[in-house]
C-alpha cells in the first residue's frame, strides 16, 4: 500500500479522452495495407468510430484506419508496417472493454481480430483448447459442450478470448475456477517488432524461464498482439444447483461468504446483489425477490456433493440471519436467475432513464469487503448519486455502479470523486483498484498509487524494452 | 514447439560448472559489507563452499563471500553495493536447488536469507499469509495449523518459500491446488538497483497492470531478490484419505489418471511409482508392495465427499486392470505411505551404492504422458543405465531419475544423451523441459529450444531492462 499521491486527484473529471498529437498513418503504409487487405482495410468513418470506443464512459477516439485480420501472419504484416512507420496499433476483439482500452488516443490503426474466430484444436483428454483470439466465450462453450467440457470464465459481455486474456478478465465463476491468469496455458503473440512468439506449451505446469504467458495476460495490448490462446477446460459438472438467500444486511451476506470459503466449500459462484440491484432486477424481470441484500449461489459437483454443499451453505446462511433460502435445481429456474443477474446492468439503467452507468471494480481481501462496500454506499448516499451494487463476493471483488447524467457537471464530478475515494479505501485495505476490468485509460492514475514508484518503474522498463517505439496501444496502462 | 537446434546438443557432458571470468568483490565493497554485517559477512571457505552448491549434479562454484541478511532493508544494502561495483549477487534459501541455481559461476556474493524466517502476518479470514523469504514450507505449516489452515505446495525438500517462489516450485498437491504460480499473491522484491517493490496486494485477483508477481515467480534470482512472499492458504480438509493401487502397466495407471481428471474428481494427490521405484521403496521401508506400477492417491473433502471420490476412483482403476486397491484412512497409515514416497530418492540411491542420481523433470499434456514415460524407460534400458520413476501424473509431470557413476565417462555421457532425448520428446509432445525444478544452469540449452527465438529474445530484453549490469544471479536461465 502506498500513500495516495497527487496523481490520483488527476483522475479524469470529464469524458473527453486525453489525446496527444496523433501519429499519422503515412501514405506508404496505408498503400501497403490496402494492397494486402483490400476491402478488409477500412477508413470509413462509421467503421473507425465503432472501433474507437468500447463500453467506457469516454467519448470515442477513432483510429485512422481499421484492418480486419484473419491470421497471425496478417497481424504480423500490420505490426511490421506499424513498426516501420512508428504508427500505433490497437488490438480490437468485440469492443466490450470498460476502461477505454480501445480508444486511439495517439492515432494509428485498429487491428480487428474478430474474424480470427477458428477453434484451432480441442484436446479433450488433456482438457485444453487452442483458439484464435477472436473466438468469443459463448462460441467456445458451444463448440466444446459436446465433448462434455466447458470454459468457466464469464465476464458480463460475450467477449473475445483474446480480449479476455489481454485484460485478465474473470467473472462469476472465478471463486472456484480462477481468472484468465489461472486458465491461460499459452499464447501466440505478435511482438512490437512483428515477430511471432509462443509463450508456453500445453503442459499444465512449467518452470521454464520467465512466465511470458502471465506477462501478456493483462498487458492490455501494450506489449504485443495476442493472436491465439491456449486455455484450460473443465469437465461439465455431473450436477449443478443454484440457490438464493436474502440477508438483513450486506455484513451478514459477506460474513456468510467468508465462512463458506473458510470451510472449504467448493462453491462455484457466489454473487451479492444489494437492495438497489434487486429493485432493478425485480422491475426488469417481473420478479418479486425481497428488497434486501441477496446472495445468488451455484454449486457444481456430484449429485451427493452438490446436495451436501448446499446444505452446509444453508446452515451457515441461517446462522447469519439469512432467510428465504430457495433452491433452483432445474436448468430453467437456474437460467432465469442467472439471466436476471446478467441483465442487472440494463435493469439498473432503467431505474434512472437516460442516465449513464459508471462501474467501479475494486477488489479487497474478503475480511475487508463489508467495510469496503458499506462505506462506498454511505458516500454515494451522502453525495446523492444513485447507485447499485453487484459483487463477486467470494473473491472480494464488487462493482458499485453510479447512475448519473454525464451532462450534469456536478454529478460527473461527484462520480469521479466517489470513485477516487473508493480506490483509496481499497488500497488502504490492502486491495486493488481493479479486480477484472483492467487499467485502460481510466485507471492509470490509480495504478500509479497502487503499484508505487519501484513497481511502476519496473513496468515502464518492461514496456520500453518490449515496445521501444511505443506503438503497442500507446497511452494506456502506463504514462511513459 | 520448435525444431531442436544445435544448442541442445551442447548440454553439459561433465559436471564442472561453466565458469566465466569471475567479477571480483572489490575491497571497498567487502569493507562496506563487513562494517554493516560484522560476523554475518563471511568469507570462510566452508561457508562459501556450502553456498556455492545445491543438490545438482555440478561440482561447487563458491561465491567470494556470503552475507546473512535479516531484513529487506539489509538485502537492499547488499544489492546497492553490488550495483555500485557491478558484482553478482546470488540469493540463497536452504540450498535445495536441483539445477545449479546457486553456483557462483561469475563470482560475487551469496545473499543468504535463511535468517529471514519470520511469519509477517497470518490473515486467517482471508486465507492469506505473508512470510519472509527464508521461512520454510514445514515451518509455515506448523505455524498455521492451529488456525485450521495449510499451505499445500510441497517440493521434495523442506525448501524456503522465497526459493520455492523463485523456481516456481510445485510438488504432489499441485494437481488440486496448483503450483507457486497460482498460490503466490504478492512479493516484496529488491530490484537490481536496490529498490524495494511490492508486486501485488492481498486481493485474491487483480487486473492492475503487468503481472510482476508472476514475472518474479520463476525468475530464479535473475531479475531481483525476493524478500517477502504473500501466499494463499487453504482450510485443512475435514477428511483425508489415501489409497494405493497396483497396475499391470504404466499405460493402465496413466489411463486411470486421465479418466479421474476427466470426470472432475477433485483428487488432491495422484503419484505414480514405477516398478524400480517400488523396489527401492520396499527395500528401504521394509514394505512389500507388489513390484508393479503403483498409483498413490489422496482425497481431501468432507467425510462423504472423500468416500465418494475414493469409490469413483476405485471403479475407474478396476476398469483399467488396477488391483490390490487399498485405503489408508488413519493418519499413521497415510504418513507411512507418504513417507515412503518422499524417501523414494534415498531408497533409490541404495539400489546402486555410491551412485549419483540425476533427476529429469519434463511435463507433457497428460494424453502424451504414457508415451513419454515408456519411451524414456525403453531408452534407459537400451543404454543400460539404471533408473527409477516417480510422477505427479495428474499434471503430466514425471521424474525419471538416472542412477550413475559420475566418474564413469560413458555413464555420464549416456545420462546427458538420454536427458536430451527426453527433453526433445517432451517438446515434440507439446510439453516443457521442466515442470517444477527450473532452468538454472543445467537446462539453459533446453530453454533455447523450448522457447524459440522470439520468446527467448523477449526474455533477454526483459533481463537486460531490469538488470542492465547483469548482477542478479548472472549466467543462469539465459545466456546473455
Amino acid at each position: 500500500m502506498h500513500a495516495p499521491t497527487s496523481a490520483m486527484t488527476a483522475a479524469p473529471s470529464d469524458h473527453a479522452p486525453p489525446r496527444v498529437e496523433p501519429r499519422a498513418v503515412p501514405a506508404a503504409m496505408a498503400q501497403a495495407l490496402r494492397q494486402r487487405f483490400g476491402e478488409r482495410f477500412s477508413t470509413a468513418a462509421a467503421v473507425r468510430e465503432q472501433h474507437g470506443r468500447g463500453e467506457s464512459v469516454y467519448d470515442a477516439a477513432p483510429p485512422e484506419a481499421v484492418v480486419f485480420c484473419e491470421s497471425t501472419d496478417e497481424v504480423t504484416f500490420v505490426v511490421r508496417q506499424a513498426a516501420l512507420h512508428a504508427v500505433p496499433v490497437i488490438p480490437f476483439g468485440v469492443g466490450s472493454s470498460l476502461e477505454g482500452h480501445l480508444l486511439a488516443v495517439q492515432g494509428g490503426v485498429s487491428i480487428d481480430v474478430s474474424r480470427m474466430n477458428r477453434i484451432v484444436a480441442v484436446n479433450a483428454e488433456d482438457l485444453t483448447v487452442t483458439v484464435q483470439a477472436g473466438v468469443t466465450r459463448e462460441q467456445l462453450n458451444a463448440e466444446v459442450r459436446d465433448s462434455g467440457l466447458f470454459f468457466p470464465i464469464d465476464p458480463g459481455a460475450n467477449a473475445s478470448l483474446g480480449g479476455m486474456a489481454a485484460t485478465r478478465a474473470s467473472g462469476t465463476n472465478a471463486v472456484r475456477y480462477g481468472t484468465m491468469r489461472e486458465n491461460v496455458l499459452a499464447l501466440t503473440v505478435v511482438s512490437a517488432e512483428g515477430e511471432v512468439m509462443h509463450t508456453g506449451t500445453r503442459a499444465k505446469k512449467s518452470a521454464a524461464g520467465y512466465d511470458l504467458t502471465r506477462l501478456y495476460v493483462g498487458s492490455e495490448g501494450t506489449l504485443g498482439v495476442i493472436t491465439e490462446v491456449t486455455l484450460r477446460l473443465y469437465p461439465l459438472p455431473e450436477a449443478v444447483s443454484a440457490a438464493i438467500c436474502t440477508f438483513p444486511s450486506i455484513d451478514a451476506a459477506v460474513r456468510t461468504t467468508i465462512q463458506i470459503i473458510q470451510m472449504g466449500v467448493p462453491i462455484a459462484r457466489c454473487e451479492l446483489l444489494d437492495t438497489n440491484a434487486i429493485r432493478g432486477v425485480n422491475k426488469h424481470n417481473k420478479l418479486d425477490l425481497p428488497e434486501a441484500p441477496l446472495l445468488l449461489m451455484e454449486f457444481h459437483g456430484s449429485e451427493a456433493g452438490v446436495k451436501e454443499q448446499a446444505e452446509t451453505v444453508q446452515d451457515i446462511a441461517t446462522e447469519h440471519g439469512g432467510t428465504a433460502f430457495r433452491f433452483a435445481t432445474t436448468p430453467e429456474e437456474r437460467t432465469r436467475l442467472w439471466t436476471a443477474r446478467h441483465r442487472a446492468y440494463f435493469a439498473a439503467l432503467q431505474l434512472r432513464p437516460g442516465c449513464r452507468c459508471q462501474s467501479t471494480d475494486t477488489c479487497v481481501p474478503i475480511s475487508r469487503l463489508a467495510e469496503s462496500i458499506n462505506e462506498s454506499i454511505a458516500e454515494a448516499e451522502a453525495a446523492g448519486i444513485p447507485y447499485w451494487t453487484v459483487g463477486h463476493v467470494g473473491d472480494g471483488n464488487f462493482h458499485l455502479s453510479y447512475l448519473f447524467y454525464p451532462d450534469d457537471p456536478r454529478e460527473a464530478a461527484e462520480v469521479e470523486r466517489l470513485s477516487v475515494q473508493m480506490v483509496r479505501r481499497a488500497l488502504r485495505l490492502e486491495g486493488t483498484c481493479t479486480g477484472e476490468h483492467g487499467i485502460g485509460l481510466h485507471k492509470m492514475a490509480y495504478l500509479v498509487d497502487e503499484a508505487g514508484p519501484a513497481a511502476l518503474a519496473t513496468m515502464k522498463a518492461i514496456k520500453r524494452a518490449l515496445d521501444p517505439k511505443n506503438i503497442m496501444n500507446p497511452g494506456k496502462v502506463l504514462a511513459l
